[in-house]
């Protein structure tokens, strides 16, 4: 529950104070479509913004394109981003520390070893447990059942949420953010194979690095390098279900959708963003500043920044064409079947 | 163990008693191909049929359409279908509940939040934890190391496995099954993107709502809404290693095979049915009644009830066709090469 | 940390000595681009081992292809594959087990049913829980928070780390190596549609069963058998994310890369290999010896050995050039149409 007048005071940038009562309350926050007489609106179309008036919504945020009502009783406020002004508003909203609220910032029921090294104000969830050596940085939140191995050392105000794995040796950032049932640190998956067809394992001596500012999705999995570091720069994003093979590195501010694979010991630049279901195979090098569609699959280095898609990876426009040429080729295998027919050349098929 | 009677007495349509012993034993159920003297067999072929007579199983459950023998030792039941008359009979030999008996119905090694609300017959495994205000229905199961966080929601006699993870605020319908590692109510994926090209999260507010009857395989992740609700709808069935973005809506009934992937804010009706590794973009629509081959991607709107298949999506029959084209590729390339030679209009290429 | 002469001793047929002095010490392994003063280094190329020379590496393990400089105050050992001698010389340096050490090898945070049997040396992590009827091998470890349920089987010297789920009746070999948050024995999906068009749910009595030497990767599911056995042979090596769905067999010494995903009851033979993402229907049959591209999409039975690739499968070789025939389509149907109307044969489209 929130006023105007706190999102008037709101450092950011990106919210400008229009006009209306200041003591207007927002006890929540909805999509225009699900507008109520008490809810904050986002709105960035004029259908969305006559829905919020119709609502009589008190706090409307309104992308600075759209021409306001002379008289409302809204409260309004002008934003150049939708996105970052929900970005600096929805934390008022956020309840989410609240779940790991606890009558002792230590669960009784967690298991903390006797060398293990945690900040001020570090919360220990039920049934979670800290390793030998491990350093757990100041304003920490580690999840019910979450699993931090010896001589992990975590950043200050990062939070594994419950039910997650951080491998021995690991290092995770400042102010990250850690999804449920991520593993962190498994083994690369390396094998030698004997002259007998046999697969010996490679030991994987090393670990992974995570930069600040990082955020792993649910269910995702990052192993550990063979002999050095995986690693994972500032600020980059991961979505759900992805997997990073072993020795990867990812450069900084990075953006990836659910189901992205790479493979091991390939490099990511900074600023990658890519759409669900990437997959990049080994041993290749991508520069900074790259977009890939949905789907795409790289096979070779990408020196160029740029949107590609497809697989192969073709330039974004050329995939595009590529892709939407796939139906037609049946039809064509008929057009070049008529044009042989007609040319008499359908003998010197049989080659 | 249970004697042909049981059947007898089953209140199933799907099952006819026809002949033989009603004091016939079976002690176990096997496939035909490995059917034993003590084992009940499903028959749906002749040759199946006949490998069970050979083995003499004490009780047959066939199909209508097979003859059955003359003269036999065992007791015959007539099904219209195999798999009704499988989800009727196996449930008299599946031992999954056993796996949750405990001495105590509350592990006295979980935590259960003084102001957390559980049913009556509520059975909570060793090292699970229910968090502040969460409301667990009568007859629940709650696996081992289950995480259920603050004011969840679950309905009578639903399962949750062992090291589940069900986020604060999340609704979990009546009957329902959830396996382990699934994640629900992990925050959606989103961020705005800074000047500076740093992204900022976007707090995830909203939550997920599963209906009755609703099945979730192991390692899915079901993020919850931005602001509203992520839904899955009455007696929809999800396999293995799925993913549900925020904001999506899936309707009831539907069966989704594994490795799905749904990115943010679309919807799909009723009776919905894919193959395994679907993927489907963002803010799209698809209507009752679809079904999708495997590996499809869907980019647009489905508007009319049917199968479709592809990348880009087209109707199954399409599908199948620009599918079985593909390999025909570099032939089709040789002959236009031909066809341009023969012709003299290699020259125009130049363009 | 070790001497020359421990390697010396090594009994492995990958390494033999050269020459240097057998006291020098190497107190870690790096990778040839980051070889250091106290280092042990593996070296294929001659760059490599100039980079090893340069950093005066104590310890040098060469590929016998390489020329060794005359003078070094290096030790030189040589063999005949580095992937080999790396399964053989980083097992020295791989403290892994340490992860598991603690004051009483059954952590008093665990539960131990009274009634499950554990072997001699055995360690159970804090809030690992082992089911009534199991059964742990000599010298296996149960990593933290991980669920052994009821009447599982598992190997001497077998390896769950942490946040593992081995359903009910399972049985793991020996030697096995169980990455974080896998799931082995979940329900297999399958549902019997009503008339109505109501799934109902075919309980799944089988089981899985693993051979020994079967190492399986991070968030993996392996769904138990309908009636009988899902079943993963000796040695059989798969990596992240996969999914093995019910009454699926693999065979021995597979190696199967991230991502691949397997339907209900196909077969798989011995020494099988992929790359990442693979997908496979139902009810096929692989034979000995296939490898298959990343990206494949198997939908029929493949009978000879041999390398494939692509959806549709085609042989490795022309599955490349399918794929490398991909981008050409836009340009085909431009060429094919300037043919057409070369030929004024564009009327008889309309067809």
């Amino acid at each position: 529950m929130i006023t105007a007048e706190v999102l008037q005071n709101l450092p950011s940038s990106s919210l400008t104070y229009i006009k209306g009562d200041l003591q207007r309350i927002a006890k929540q926050v909805l999509p225009p479509e699900a507008a109520q007489a008490e809810a904050l609106i986002f709105v960035s179309k004029k259908e969305q913004l006559e829905a919020a008036l119709a609502s009589q919504a008190p706090i409307i945020i309104a992308h600075k394109s759209l021409a306001l009502p002379e008289s409302s009783s809204s409260t309004f406020f002008s934003t150049p981003s939708i996105q970052l002004s929900m970005a600096a508003v929805l934390p008022l909203f956020d309840g989410k520390m609240n779940r790991f609220r606890q009558e002792f910032k230590i669960h009784p029921q967690s298991f903390v070893h006797p060398n293990a090294h945690l900040g001020s104000n570090v919360t220990v969830g039920p049934f979670a447990s800290i390793g030998d050596g491990a350093r757990i940085g100041d304003f920490c939140t580690i999840g019910a059942n979450t699993v931090v191995e010896n001589d992990v050392v975590i950043g200050d105000h990062t939070l594994l949420h419950s039910l997650v794995f951080i491998g021995a040796h690991c290092e995770i950032g400042a102010h990250c953010e850690i999804h449920p049932h991520v593993t962190i640190g498994a083994d690369g998956f390396s094998f030698a194979m004997t002259a007998q067809g046999e697969h010996k394992k490679i030991p994987q001596l090393g670990r992974v690095v995570l930069g600040d500012a990082v955020e792993i999705g649910a269910n995702c999995t990052i192993d550990r390098a063979a002999l050095t570091e995986t690693r994972i720069g500032r600020g980059t994003k991961i979505d759900n279900l992805c997997h990073i093979a072993h020795n990867v590195t990812i450069g900084e501010n990075g953006v990836i959708a659910a189901g992205f694979k790479i493979a091991g010991s390939s490099h990511i630049g900074n600023n990658f963003m890519c759409g669900g279901e990437v997959s990049i195979r080994d041993h290749v090098k991508v520069t900074d500043r790259v977009v890939l569609a949905g789907r795409s699959g790289v096979t070779f280095d990408i020196t160029s920044a740029g949107q590609y898609g497809g697989y192969p990876l073709e330039s974004f426009r050329d995939h595009l064409r590529t892709v939407m040429s796939l139906p037609q080729l049946p039809k064509l295998r008929k057009q070049v079947s008529r044009l042989l027919k007609h040319l008499n050349l359908e003998e010197e098929e049989k080659s």
